[in-house]
């Protein structure tokens, strides 16, 4: 997407080198990083300068061309894929993407990896931006409907929850990637951006990138949706997933689960976008089988900004003794998800649902 | 209540002046203010030194005291009226407060009223503590049948949202109240403290508090306790309110509405604490007749907190260019209210309910 009029990735490649957005100074400072060994792209996943599933991956993906650049033997190959592999090793596209890139490379002679690595990357990367892409139309045609059939106010609201946006991936998001395409279009989206405590993705990392792009948008206090959604302030919600099950059950950021109750309590559509690999088809109840993951308490206890005299500063928001928990998900169940938005298209959110849309995970 | 130990109200006589808690260096700092006239106690309520209805109505009523004590004359006693007004004036308590003091005293004598506004300064005071006691003495009923339906388990676990504790009110507080008397008759609670964005209310005054107190407690972020309940981690949730309707709508701190929705929606009992001057007898439809106050954008754009070198810093979390909006308040339905619990008993949030315990509000 742009910044200030500009189009960017998240990555991309130049001279040899690979270049991303230090994400760990947003919103307060707009860096680039060249990495231009697979140590400095190992660094930049484990230390957080890149974050979101797909982005992880494709850095990931040129960390072996980095590598292979280096020296392409066996050897040199199994060291980078165990190298950045350990950065975090929970990530699913982490995995999937190093697991691709190795059986891309192992059969070829070692003079051939490094030229095969950059390319195979560059398609990982440009496969990523496809999904999403694909995710925008089906979920514009959804917010395009809602704008028609309301007679094409002169403002559509639509709400957010945490960072899905193209921060989190290549480009273009996923929630976020509809919103993109309907701004646009000419409709005239405005976008409420949950805060999302504690670690304030949308307050940071959403806004900035819809502030750069130029969608209007206005930060609010997770408690404020639902009394937004009971004054009708609000024409749909729309959040991205971490995982969700075969039956349309929705794992993602804590207090997503708030926002669809009072989605479903007031008649405001509550859609979920996401690429399909994110779908965890072994699992049926996404409330009794979805482990939670608790994070450090000083993500809750501690907050950090930018001072009055521009410098950022952490800040400890609890009294001294008092002890903090961080859960890091919760579980909407599908009941409450108007629609799942993928690459295929938008369905109930039901495993009849998924199954029209994936046949091929249909049981034999 | 206690202090590591010591017995507090949050405001006390001393030798013809009035002590308070400076609520405002609170959680990091504990400081007690000496007010030695009505315009340093105008200050303490403009300022926001003091906070919460009751505490105001108190502070304004010594406030007429120590104008009365500099001089009692008709003059005097409707400038001090007017001064404390204008310092809040939609604040109900406050107008009420003073009201009563101008009543009481102008039939006097004017050598006579500094002693009377002393001591009915300390009767407002006293019957606020007297109404919170019996809200405390009608919820700790609530808890202790929850705790011993449940087997006494090891931890009992209340949910609260911002701070209807002590702080707000001359001792005991509304929602806290049963937690402290729980807590003191050996009920093991733990407290689950919404930190109530913007304002932190929970992650500082009820954090703190209950710390001081000695209860148990955990701060999450607002996010959090909707997965908390679908995991069976909540037994009760106990909240305040700023306006309650004839019919049991609750008006109170935005993000309650979110959490009433989550209990009803696992089955959670959701209890509304309140003394029965914060009923609106006046109003049936609390959604559609309440308006929502909107504050300081400010409030959610920046925070402040302590920094590791022990200073309280003021840090900006959205980005530049960012819009943000802060609505104070919203309403929650009768129909995802457990029970209201007041000083004459608890009783269905309905208009039958109330006029059970208040009769001599039934329409003639």
């Amino acid at each position: 997407m742009k910044i200030d009029g500009k189009p960017y990735r998240t990555i991309w490649p130049v001279d040899g080198a690979v270049e991303i957005i230090d994400q760990t100074r947003l919103p307060h400072v707009f860096a680039t990083v060249r990495l231009t060994t697979m140590e400095e792209a190992a660094t930049a996943i484990a230390d957080m300068w890149v974050r979101g599933a797909p982005l992880i991956g494709a850095t990931a993906a040129y960390g072996m061309a980095l590598a292979m650049a280096a020296g392409a033997s066996d050897a040199a190959l199994d060291a980078a894929h165990d190298r950045l592999y350990a950065t975090r090793p929970t990530a699913v596209n982490l995995r999937w993407a190093l697991a691709d890139m190795v059986e891309t490379l192992r059969p070829l002679p070692p003079p051939e990896r490094a030229a095969r690595a950059w390319s195979r990357a560059a398609e990982i990367a440009d496969a990523d931006v496809a999904t999403n892409h694909a995710i925008g139309v089906h979920g514009l045609a959804l917010f395009r409907a809602l704008w028609e059939g309301k007679g094409r106010p002169e403002r559509l609201d639509i709400l957010t929850h945490c960072n899905a946006g193209w921060l989190a991936t290549v480009d273009w998001g996923t929630a976020l990637a509809p919103i993109y395409m309907a701004h646009d279009a000419g409709i005239p989206v405005h976008v409420w951006v949950d805060e999302t405590r504690p670690r304030n993705q949308g307050a940071s990392l959403t806004a900035w990138e819809l502030g750069r792009h130029g969608v209007p948008h206005t930060v609010i206090a997770d408690n404020a949706g639902g009394h937004l959604m009971q004054h009708g302030l609000v024409d749909a919600c729309i959040v991205g997933t971490d995982r969700t099950t075969a039956t349309g059950d929705v794992c993602n950021k804590i207090g997503t689960y708030l926002k669809a109750l009072a989605a479903f309590d007031t008649g405001v559509p509550f859609y979920v976008a996401l690429p399909s690999p994110t779908i965890d088809w072994t699992i049926a109840d996404g409330l009794a089988e979805i482990p939670i993951e608790q994070r450090s308490a000083a993500e809750q206890s501690h907050v950090s900004g930018l001072t009055a005299d521009g410098r950022v500063e952490t800040v400890r928001l609890v009294p001294e003794g008092s002890a903090c928990a961080n859960y890091a998900f919760d579980v909407t169940p599908a009941r409450l998800v108007t629609a799942l938005v993928t690459e295929r298209g938008a369905c109930d959110a039901s495993r009849a649902g998924l199954l029209a849309l994936f046949p091929e995970r249909s049981p034999a």
